[in-house]
């Protein structure tokens, strides 16, 4: 068994770091999670660490209802986001959640970043979601696990599916990304990161700009990731 | 035989080495190819597979009418464009595709790069043209090879010549650039993202800013490309 | 007591080479102190040497009247604002001074900056405060004395405290940033510089983004600094 | 005599190199040259050899009438331009020529560049002049000359010394920096180009935002380069 969360938690330590090497972080600016689902438990990030201090062994797991299952330190305090989502969405394998610049800015701007080219289009079909910032009595309340709640909610009101989108900025606050495991969820969040910079300057150039219209949104995902998918080996 | 695509294969490795080295890609995000004219084949990057990874017994050996001529992998799904431009334009050696960060957001923005200054005519004495974005039914169809047939119709419409201009954005998309050889198709990949980084900044300052007038226009073309061209050795 | 200025003068070497680290300075644009409060004495860069040149035994040791301790070099142009505020803020135990990129784009501009997320907040709960440009007469005079005055005046009359607020803008010259020891002053450069280019952006994208609402600043806050504080180790 | 063309070429060598590593430079997009006053050369950078390929040997030296003392190579397309400063201007040591990205920006805008805070009246004390475009029939003609004489009419007009102001903005085309030797005109375009950037993020946070005022120019001036100067060693 300690074994098995050795390698969980060199798993987790490994996309933290990438996290750290994409440029994505600074100092204690994030954290990355790993679930094992048949054990229903995830590793992630000790609270406060910095990446250059951080060691596989410093990783901590957590059962979903938010009791250490193994570790010394302190978890992450956005842990209770992350065990929220793994609760409530059995598929993903893993969360990343960042303070990057340009996905913090559209978050901060309070808006959708709108698709405006195929690299958006290669990875989701809609405008990347922008939760609207929480109700006072939630954030008094029990906040990072409300801040689960908020997401679920923006993507039920959205129509989305975590399993198309999975990308999400928090209204004042900043991206969590998701994915199969939490290597995807690392790329997701460069790739968000990559997206929002491109939006943004697009906007600069030409305040009205359109949206990529229907046929080349469909086209770029479906030759990605449709049935008939020609892109990757 | 074998010799000979061992060397193409590794110039064309080294062009997409090259790509990533001038911080022009992330991940999977670009590809470049290189054409052997007497064999009517092109070498090409394999599809989905990061920098990090290749090799350059990776590239894909194929011909104009995109029969793969030797390799195990899948090439870049932007294959057909690239087969379609050197079976139309006889003259060029390498062409380079890229999601890079200002080409892209001109692309986006779907609006042609002004020519502002030298640094811009040094190159090209007409705007960097943008292609609109492709009718739905092309886009249906067989759309990278029709990106091939949108690239020829934009030139020919702004009556523009492959030979003096090396480099196209297409709407919503991105860039494509092209020159005598890979390493030239490269090269040009960084200056068109260098020049429309420029020209976002001059319009940020001066939105009002004036294009090169014509005497400078030629002036710089003409001592880097002219009859009596005094750049370089 | 030579070996206690010794390690004063490492801790100072160290944040000063961390500023450089970081990206917050180029050339001699820059400068920390480290002090020493039972000697009433701190250690601070020397004035204009290369951050490539500088060596620990460079660093001078000065005592709060801005007299020479110890070391052979002139110290930082800078020293008698540094002097003033270990003077009258005696909790504080480093000072940072850089003129980062986009921290002084707002001393330039002469505007606070908003606090528009949780990066933000997790931080301070106010605007970062920008101080005006000095009055003519106190320019004319002592005036980097005098600029410690400025900032002293600006925390008076925006009823700030410098435990809860550890940085400033000094209009159309650059920031300020302080804490517990030098590494901290060091972070807390990094912090304005990083919350400094996130509310530009932010601007830029929404004109008309929201500061950030009470009860979220009032969370992010006190989940780091607060009583219960569950951030970190 | 070979010797000392020998250690000139190492210091030109050297400065053109600086010029690559601050990030001023991309392929061959610029020059730095360094003079000999006693024996009335200067040597310059050869055309198009790029910086990774670029050594001290192939330096060119060149007398004031740009005929070759010494060299294989052809100098670069822009020597005419250093020649007549140095012909004109006796006291100057070395040019440089970029185009970098901000200070293209500005020159592309056609805008000189406000004085808007301390880190640019640390070097001078007025705006930053961008001359204008050249006339048709001065472009037509001995061009590189005649852009030597449009940086002096330029000078004669706003009534700047070359002594106090070392940069200048040709408009549409990029920066000139000069300085006592090679070194300090690579020192005065890393400035410029820091300069450019924090102006051009000013203006965007605050339109309005105003230029430093007349007292703090000249204290921030003369505490660094004044008879009573306390900046340095």
């Amino acid at each position: 068994m300690g074994s098995k969360y050795k390698e969980l938690q060199r798993e987790c330590y490994e996309a933290n770091m990438e996290l750290n090497a994409l440029g994505l972080v600074i100092y204690t600016f994030g954290n990355v999670s790993t679930v094992h689902r048949q054990e229903a438990i995830f590793a992630i990030k000790p609270s406060g660490v910095p990446y250059e201090e951080l060691k596989p062994e410093d990783i901590v797991v957590m059962d979903y209802d938010n009791n250490i299952v193994q570790g010394s330190m302190r978890p992450s305090s956005d842990t209770k986001t992350h065990a929220f989502l793994y609760k409530n969405w059995g598929d993903i394998g893993g969360i990343a959640h960042t303070h990057s610049m340009y996905a913090v800015a559209w978050a901060q701007a309070q808006k959708d970043i709108p698709i405006f080219g195929t690299t958006h289009a290669d990875h989701l079909t809609v405008d990347i979601p922008c939760a609207p910032p929480m109700k006072d009595e939630l954030i008094k309340g029990n906040y990072e696990h409300n801040t689960g709640i908020q997401i679920l909610d923006c993507f039920k009101e959205k129509e989305l599916s975590f399993n198309e989108v999975e990308m999400i900025l928090i209204g004042n606050h900043g991206p969590f990304t998701w994915g199969n495991d939490a290597a995807m969820a690392v790329y997701n969040a460069k790739v968000l990161e990559t997206v929002a910079q491109m939006a943004y300057l697009t906007l600069q150039i030409n305040p009205n700009a359109h949206r990529l219209k229907d046929s080349l949104i469909k086209k770029h995902h479906e030759r990605k990731h449709g049935e008939n998918a020609y892109y990757g080996q």
